[in-house]
């Protein structure tokens, strides 16, 4: 199976990837646009593509990419993120000098950084500079990356889990053509243009609560169509199936002007 | 009046900051962090920061900032981007041959550039392509900025409102120390940290709806205090005065485990 992804070889998604498809092949592609096109013209059979950071919040692309293509979500995968120190053979803690990595990567890991004396530059990509301090061979220089990208490149992980914060998580949705078989427990996301009328999202979201389904995420994005109007994503923790989401759906019309379902998939541990 | 803003001077922000404070001192600085500082320190009376932009959504890092600092939000302003094409004096739209902007911009004036036959070229900011136009003084190069860079740079207006959709607005806040005096039509903008039972969303926005007491806006951002947590900004149509938005305030309680004000100002026209 092929499986989509964005980045560097190497990148976190590679990680997730690698996760859900323990024997995929793993396929990467520049943009996230690419991903999503990959799988819609049959180049791919599934996409790992991130939606959200424990810290960092939402990514908003991946959202709007979910509404402009058809593709379903089959799956999700909850991600720690551990960033490891990466290097060539023959260094050590007391040689390295500098740190490469990108920016967020290197503020999340500034206080182990500090300690060993390790000066931060600054790289466009976590995998990125992994595969630079493996090809460009820079002296005392290590990487802020992945143990995927250490395996990828050859270079040796000096350290691991360098993050201050080991609450560092990012969700990536597993996507494909088809819908997924039914597995409980599950969650199902879908999209709501909510009616103009005061009041609109709190009946929305009383379609579920009245029948005691829970809300896992709420995200709110423009809709382009006027300014200052919205569409919501929801993530409900049920499958689509059940008959008290069948209810929920038809209460959905009172303050919905369209709801779109973009997925039943079972729950990540 | 020292106002504080975020970028190079012509900024968008600049241009917002001048609508709200047609004779203030516009000061610039490089991030929204250290215009935040500069108010909270004294060193300048407001800021006016962008919160969203109508195409592209939420400006997250203000939200962060807003929940990290302790200012009131005293103001909005709705601006219209008009993107303007610039140019040196001599050059015409026959002569030019590339534009540069930051991506965003080239995005949004597209059609306009093929139109012309324009090559778009990126840079990081529309302000700063006004200005390496006018300092470098590329041959038959224009750059994609506002009109309030033309001014400053001393470049020449070949067109405006060369975006392809005209309904791309920004929304920028007001932010000083103390709270605004009272105004009608006015807003309130506030932040919920959720219990942590089932259907709490729902049963906060109730304090509001059941009070006829409409939302403009809600955004969810992480509670960094555990994965998949949220808190949840709302923009409340009344000032924080008004005796139903106080009832509002007792009936979140039994919804929330924290409620802060962020403040009430005239809603923008």
């Amino acid at each position: 199976m092929r499986i989509a992804f964005q980045g560097e070889r190497g990148a976190y998604s590679e990680e997730a990837a690698r996760l859900a498809f323990p024997d995929g092949q793993m396929v990467p592609f520049p943009r996230f646009l690419d991903a999503f096109e990959a799988v819609t013209a049959g180049r791919a059979e599934r996409a790992v593509i991130p939606v959200e950071n424990s810290q960092a919040g939402s990514i908003t692309d991946t959202y709007d990419l979910l509404l402009s293509h058809a593709l379903q979500i089959v799956g999700e995968v909850d991600l720690r993120v551990r960033h490891c120190l990466l290097a060539l053979p023959g260094e050590t803690l007391q040689t390295l000098e500098v740190a490469y990595s990108h920016p967020q990567a290197l503020a999340q890991t500034e206080v182990f950084l500090r300690q060993h004396g390790l000066t931060p530059r600054v790289e466009y990509d976590t995998a990125g500079s992994a595969k630079l301090v493996a090809e460009q061979r820079p002296a005392h220089a290590a990487a802020v990356a992945s143990r995927v990208a250490a395996e990828i490149y050859g270079l040796e992980i000096l350290a691991e889990g360098i993050e201050t914060n080991p609450d560092n998580r990012t969700r990536f949705l597993v996507l494909a053509k088809d819908a997924a078989a039914r597995a409980d427990p599950s969650k199902t996301s879908l999209v709501l243009v909510l009616k103009n009328v005061p009041g609109a999202l709190h009946r929305a979201l009383g379609a579920f609560a009245e029948r005691q389904l829970n809300l896992t995420k709420l995200e709110s994005r423009p809709n382009r169509r006027a300014a200052w109007e919205y569409v919501f994503y929801v993530d409900v923790d049920c499958h689509q199936e059940e008959p008290r989401f069948a209810a929920a759906m038809g209460a959905l019309g009172a303050s919905c002007e369209q709801v779109r379902v973009l997925g039943s998939y079972p729950r990540a541990k």
